[in-house]
């Protein structure tokens, strides 16, 4: 993990700023002989895709990604494939009123203070736009993993809260995932959640989430003690992910609450399976997959881009207020879905190749 | 970050078991000219070591520090710095008889699926005996922090949540951290604490913490967007500790339950002065620091070694019962504390280094 | 240095096949504030483009580069630098009639004993166009050189042996190197030169080289010993260029003939000026940089796509002859010498800049 | 590749001045399960130990290694190997006399430069000791490679050329090379070999080497293109060595000199097993194995410590002269077999193991 790129063996490097020419990524470390083409990753592009719902900004990107290398006659060969995503609805003149001002809870800031020199369009490099790259390296990473472990692999996220509102993960479905707006997996509160959006981007506000994430067919044995810990990769990761400020990997802070005799996942063999009675450690033993269920989740912070005014300075340190208009997701959390899918999809497939090395 | 090597300028290596004759590290990109020794680093060694007081176990551990290399005249070189702690109080007889069955909660079974072969004394490599190396190669970190940018720079931990008992941050007091045996920050809630940790161990059972730590006097600046943001390589590093389940920034999981405007730190000039009037970024924007206090959090799960009996299954995939004796802290969350301080002493130290490198 | 990536700080990461749509690389970790415009990095391609004489390939590619990303306003921004070259003139159906037919002296066996899949058009992956993206990462890293260091800094190649004929290297002339088809130094050879690479050609041969590189305004301190020393890291960086089989550093392989008197280079100070008598070491002692000008050389094997007919295999493992006819260079060592200046470059940047992370 | 670590997967760092109280390495990535004794390893230490005939340094060093962690029960767990060797025969006194002088040939000037600290002591960090705990990385590797790949596997190193004297390579004999103090391959030149040594010796100089190696039973398919292929890699290992100036794989700078047709080593199925007509590739295409014998070879620069005096400067960069006393091998180039035999082996091993998890 360096700079613009992640990973260690499957390895992908993007690059490309929110309003320049076009955003791609390289993705190297892919095993050969693998199948791809542009419309299997489009599969999971189009979920992350913007201006589908009126929940989500109302920028037009097609997405469309185009492979430029490492493929040859339908399957990967082993070289980097090299992926481009070009922009088509940049508005850039949407950003000249805020060029000079830092707009609060972005990075705006920090990048002139670190670099001396900020693409103040659409926020440049710091922008969200980055990780359409990231969903396309993902759905690599997915369709490798189908290859090589099977159809039973399988990673699902879902939105668990919107805002101040929670909904009953008893009702998990994944069929209604697929569905909604929110990818929520509890129908019953998606009637709920509508209102209560539409009512926050009214506002002129906006509101955070927490996501989960599940993965599923993943084999015992992956993750790297000490400082590759399969849970650790995840949390840098998942932290990596623009607006995100928490990360919990099984009980996650909840284990703070638990006792000992709660927490630890006794063990059990039944009709000649072994079993977990509970799933307290998110399928991650000391850094290492055990085989069970992985889950993690994170919690993404409200948009920080809202129409109401806040203070803050501008470039030459004076005091002053600011509006954003633009087109803005009232919820960046909900498209955030997609893309811890490909973090975590990526995260699997690495030390599952770290794994072939190390111990196979 | 790699195996059992962590960083990416300034790196250290660890190896050694619980139960073997010594555990280390090797410290590389450590600048050159920095006063160090060996008492310097057990200042910060003696605060986690353990058998100081009834609520951590009672292996008597000197945890004596000894520099092997890249110290000459009582500076550092340039050159790895490599540093020996002999283990004294391993008791390996205790684990016989627990050799063939798996401890929920802890690593036994994942380590024995991965590499096919355990230590299983005192849990080998897998144990948190480890973290001590980590807190010499933290010493080091933070002494060489106070060399380059002076004595404001600090890092502070402390217990802010004892299992089921939170404590009341507002009176946060540093002084008070040193004086208690739990790192506790609030005066007011220790005697509660004594009370209540006393019960858990009598109890037979143990409980989970929860850690916050709080930078300060870092430079603004620090961080490499997009894979090595300030904030993914500290959840990276969190979440590589032992026992560890969850990691907060700044607000954290709770971000998600904040509108806009409540989350985003607004910016004024009082003064003459650039202020943030809150600080729910935890001092970090884009990945970047501000220049405020970075502020983390983390859980720790409940100690996996109870006395109460849990079900489990032994080697050879038959269900058996297990009570671990041996020698426990109730709450492991505890002695984290200077953990936690090192890994972020050394993640601070890293993103300082390379971002001379990068932006000076 | 990594797959398709090279480099610490300043990475360049390429990809692409000889006849893909195109090729390309991804800088990252370039400082900011650079000036960089695509007519700037235009100079060193040119020097690399084939097609320019009657002694390189007749491919016509006019490999212009377009920057997609890392750059605004004219300057870098600290951003990954995306960068793509079009591939124009790609005629695969000359690889048709070879497709099945390992060529000797290539790769094309190996690759598709590793990665049991090859794309033969061009060579695929495995041909010197990858080159042409190093080419373009070497001039980001000079010019962001000459912003650091001033106009001091220059890396300067010459072909200073054509198959047999060497050249008088004590004639070495900067402006001639610029002049002739073959980057010679020493213009008494060039006529030489030119009637014995015309009978190469002819014969349906071709022949090999060696090309020096010196660069000059590197200040001392450069290089990270042990396994980052500067002739290390060179040296890799060096024989990673298509069809190199040797590099000399300084005194090179013949230093095993010297007497410890011969080699090792005294130093005096005069007019107050520290020199050194000699400059066997290359301007590298310990793997660090003296403040000497830094020579090394390389050695390229002969073009092994030949007219002549060669036994071989194909791919059912039967014997067979094969003679390749497509558009060659007789001697690929003469464009290997911007590429040779370009790593040399982006290894002498990567150490300024670590250097500065570690001992500034 | 990283300061002192080497390796991608299997890694090793190394630590250690050349009058500290030891010195040693960890070493990363070691697969589990294989067994591992000090015994095995002093195999190859003894080879490389100084004392043993009159043609090297008389210091004592019984160099023996005592594994602290890693092990159990006689097998490698996948933790992490810590091996100590005590200096015990360390003259500090020997060099107080020069500790102001720069010794000409030797990085004292250099290392002051970047560090601004020096440890003097027999040259402390830059001090060849630091190869003794490479052998003994390389002795974990080959025998690791021995039970991955079996007993075909086999690095072999031999000095060919001495100073001024070649050998008959053709006279290659493997038990030959044990028997006498040069490891010399060639019976036919052992005594003029000796002759000459003790002349130069006598005579207050020292001499070069260069250094043969061949290794044999490797797989095809091992190297990563573009920037990790195994001659890179190679490359880059053997020129970290101290002392060291060129490198050559197969032909190596003799390829220039070559036509395309006396270069490629053409293919031929004979008895239904592919053959390779000649070697001038060393086993190497394209950055990958090919199965043939890998052959690569490097040159030790003469011994910079030697009796006779030399012109330099000392710290306060005044001119002055300097005679090295202390005890130095007359030829370094010597010792440096099994040092290249085993930085051969680690090399081959991590590109076994990252082969495994690209391409398996």
């Amino acid at each position: 993990m360096s700079f613009n790129t992640f990973g260690k063996i499957f390895r992908f490097t993007t690059w490309g700023e929110s309003h320049g020419p076009a955003i791609g990524c390289v993705v190297d470390g892919c095993p050969p002989n693998i199948s791809l083409s542009e419309k299997d990753i489009m599969k999971d592009m189009s979920r992350r895709r913007p201006g589908q719902s009126k929940f989500t900004t109302q920028r037009k990107e097609s997405d469309s990604v185009k492979i430029l290398s490492g493929v040859f006659q339908g399957k990967t060969t082993g070289a980097p494939i090299s992926m481009i995503i070009y922009n088509e609805d940049a508005k850039s003149r949407d950003y000249e009123s805020i060029k000079n001002k830092f707009r609060p809870g972005h990075a705006d800031y920090t990048y002139l203070l670190k670099y001396g020199i900020r693409d103040y369009r659409g926020g440049g490099r710091q922008s969200a736009r980055e990780t359409a790259a990231r969903v396309a390296a993902g759905a690599v990473a997915r369709i490798t993993l189908n290859k090589l472990i099977g159809k039973k692999f399988k990673v699902v996220g879902a939105v668990t809260q919107l805002g101040l509102l929670g909904c009953d993960k008893s009702n998990w479905n994944e069929k209604e995932i697929r569905k909604n707006s929110f990818f929520c997996p509890d129908k019953k509160s998606v009637k709920l959640w509508e209102k209560y959006l539409l009512t926050v981007r009214k506002s002129g506000s906006s509101c955070g989430a927490i996501i989960e994430l599940r993965a599923s067919g993943i084999p015992a044995g992956l993750g790297a003690p000490i400082y590759s810990k399969l849970d650790a990769d995840l949390a840098g990761a998942l932290m990596s992910i623009n607006a995100v400020k928490g990360v919990n990997v099984g009980a996650g802070m909840s284990a703070a609450f638990l006792s000992g005799e709660e927490n630890s996942d006794e063990m059990k063999k039944v009709s000649g399976k072994i079993k977990f009675k509970s799933n307290n450690s998110g399928g991650i033993l000391g850094g290492i997959s055990s085989g069970q269920e992985i889950v993690a989740s994170f919690a993404v912070k409200p948009t920080s881009s809202i129409l109401n005014s806040r203070e803050t300075i501008n470039k030459k340190g004076k005091n002053t207020k600011i509006s954003v208009k633009g087109r803005h997701d009232p919820c960046v959390g909900i498209r955030a879905v997609p893309i811890g899918e490909a973090m975590m999809s990526c995260v699997i497939l690495d030390h599952y190749l770290l794994n072939k090395a190390q111990c196979s």
